[in-house]
């Protein structure tokens, strides 16, 4: 039996999990909070588990009063015109079965897509997976910024889609108003569409917003937008996401989901419905991450970890040449089995493997937890 | 945007249930029960949505106590060696995932795939997905069971992966021991791959066993065995499945898997675990079904449905020549608007629409239900 991904191991993240636990190590890796969702949201869950005519299949797109519950949000948060439910929302099993989803509705074999590195894992082999040809193109090494002139440079005839993230994992960097505009401007004359993996949307920090792709009216036309009830509500697994997109996108979105996985656990879909007409849950995320980045900031002042400026989602990129010179995977390793602190190598973010000597922590912990995982830091280095 | 699917709609049993809603007709087209899960299966839901700590990722391949629960249910169902949980049983987001990953992790571009038609409405297009090449092979007019010569007059150096649904969905018809002996005989000199689909394993009727792949010893080792608890357990809306395969083609499926969705729900994963030891819910399932196929069947006797018998599953099939002569797609589309009682053309599940003249009705429903549904049917025939 041939592997079709020959290359690809067991997710980082996994991994990372696995051997902090093994090592009883605080888990800083992967990408998940220690605290649970709202109790509203449990409960509504419970609730709805138990009630009669909830348990069988939701229609394929997604219930309808939770798709119309997501298009007010999006208009009320992004002020642009509430998507329709009906023709341009689809709840998936988390944002990974949309990201899938659409790079199998949209990447012909030959296709290229364009991925801007260090990117999230699933990127690279979802593509390949299509027969597609990802094309990687540096974030600029100092912010994990685009640079504009190499995305432009690597634009083909054969450009099918470019991936985009926003805030981005792992450096936090957020695309502003410009970025959008400077991006239309290089699609305008072409075919290529848009994925916008907006995850963290509500993560973004010192008073800045979060731009949604869905902001920018030449850019929505052609762009799919993911975002992820898992991180706005503390829930990563309950595994719900969705993807917004015209709605001749959206067609080609639902053809490939309704093979995946067809639909989503109704019962889960309800107990969101239920919720997410309260503003005040997400509009609070962003003055509840930036005291967790500031407070894991101020615990490892002291160490000789220097760490990047994180302008969104929930992850701080520490650089670590003062403590050691050894290779990323290997010190990450260290960190947990030996000092008790799971973290992710930066380098599992490089289709190539590229080492540039940073780990990332995640910080969306309790604060005692982040303390804890502080202390051990402090000791060792 | 050239689609990848472009002949693909949205699937019949989506077209189906729509239009049941619109026409308050009874749907027993899409196949799901109208009763609930267990109360002791949805109250645990209940009470996992409200256990700090069980709302974050569970393990990419599921929750380890899941998966023993699996392996032990299997050891005790089918007296084989329990399958180990580390390397053989992946957790999905319903058997539609794991038939989807599977064909994701194996079928390379140009492959072949054989399919038994009639079959399930994803098989087909899932396949050209992933750049194979679906080669239809008719299951015999008569009884829906495989014409094992024609099997093996399509198989060609090019097969990569047999495609085979035992109990088979529509028709319910069920493979036996010496079936898997046949198949296995002509797979032997070949590398080709098997998937069954065994979702409705539970629901073999007439004192028969449900033969598992897994219960040949040189079939298992090539084959992947798809399960659902949706069909087990009255819950299609909470979307979980499974994959049983050996070490090296479970390593395959986990390499899409953590790509396609990553994990699965994980209060709904524990609940599932906590139920699963309690033999008595599935044992029970063959009478309970067989008493609802008999009573539907007994309901319909004075009419002029020419009922084909029901070997398995929770479908029955219906040649309806002596009532209509419309094709398939409109006597049904008539069946549910004008006489209220929605099902589904059996031309769906032959990838060139080829029409017998057959219906299926789903009988996973409340006496009730099938009463009034009968009652409809034979004043309109
Ligand atoms: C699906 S596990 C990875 C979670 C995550 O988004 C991350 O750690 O980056
Ligand atoms: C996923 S909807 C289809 C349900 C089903 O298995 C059927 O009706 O055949």
């Amino acid at each position: 039996l041939a592997s079709k991904l020959p290359d690809v191991g067991t997710s980082i993240f996994s991994v990372m999990s696995q051997l902090a636990q093994e090592h009883e190590a605080i888990n800083l890796a992967q990408g998940f909070p220690d605290y649970d969702p709202p109790l509203v949201l449990r409960e509504a869950l419970a609730r709805h588990a138990t009630t009669p005519g909830h348990q069988q299949y939701a229609p394929m797109p997604g219930l309808p009063r939770l798709r119309e519950a997501i298009s007010h949000k999006t208009a009320l948060v992004y002020g642009v015109p509430a998507p329709n439910p009906n023709t341009e929302i689809t709840i998936t099993s988390g944002a990974t079965e949309a990201l899938y989803a659409v790079l199998a509705a949209v990447v012909h074999p030959g296709d290229e897509v364009l991925v801007l590195e260090p990117a999230y894992d699933l990127y690279g082999p979802a593509i390949r997976l299509q027969g597609g040809k990802p094309v990687y193109v540096p974030l600029r090494a100092t912010d994990f910024r685009p640079d504009w002139d190499l995305v432009a440079a690597a634009l083909s005839p054969r450009t099918r889609l470019i991936m985009l993230n926003t805030p981005h994992n792992p450096s936090g960097a957020v695309l502003t108003e410009q970025d959008w505009d400077t991006l239309a401007g290089l699609l305008a004359p072409t075919n290529t569409l848009v994925l916008s993996d907006e995850v963290y949307e509500h993560m973004v920090f010192d008073g800045q917003p979060h731009r949604s792709a869905l902001q920018h009216p030449q850019l929505a036309e052609r762009s799919f937008v993911l975002s992820s009830f898992g991180k706005t509500y503390h829930a990563t697994g309950w595994k719900v996401g969705y993807c917004i997109a015209p709605p001749a996108l959206t067609a080609e979105v639902r053809r490939v989901h309704q093979f995946l996985t067809f639909a989503v656990s109704t019962p889960t879909q309800h107990a969101l419905a239920d919720v997410l007409a309260e503003a005040a849950h997400f509009q609070a995320l962003p003055a509840f991450y930036q005291a967790k980045r500031d407070l894991f900031a101020e615990l490892l002042r002291e160490t000789g970890f220097d760490l990047l400026p994180v302008p969104g989602a929930y992850f701080q990129l520490a650089r670590y040449h003062r403590i050691s010179a050894l290779p990323d995977v290997e010190f990450a390793r260290r960190l947990t089995t030996e000092v008790g602190v799971a973290v992710v190598p930066v380098s599992a973010f490089y289709h190539d493997g590229q080492d540039a000597g940073l780990i990332r922590f995640c910080f969306a912990k309790e604060d005692e937890t982040l303390r804890q995982a502080a202390q051990r830091l402090r000791e060792a280095a």
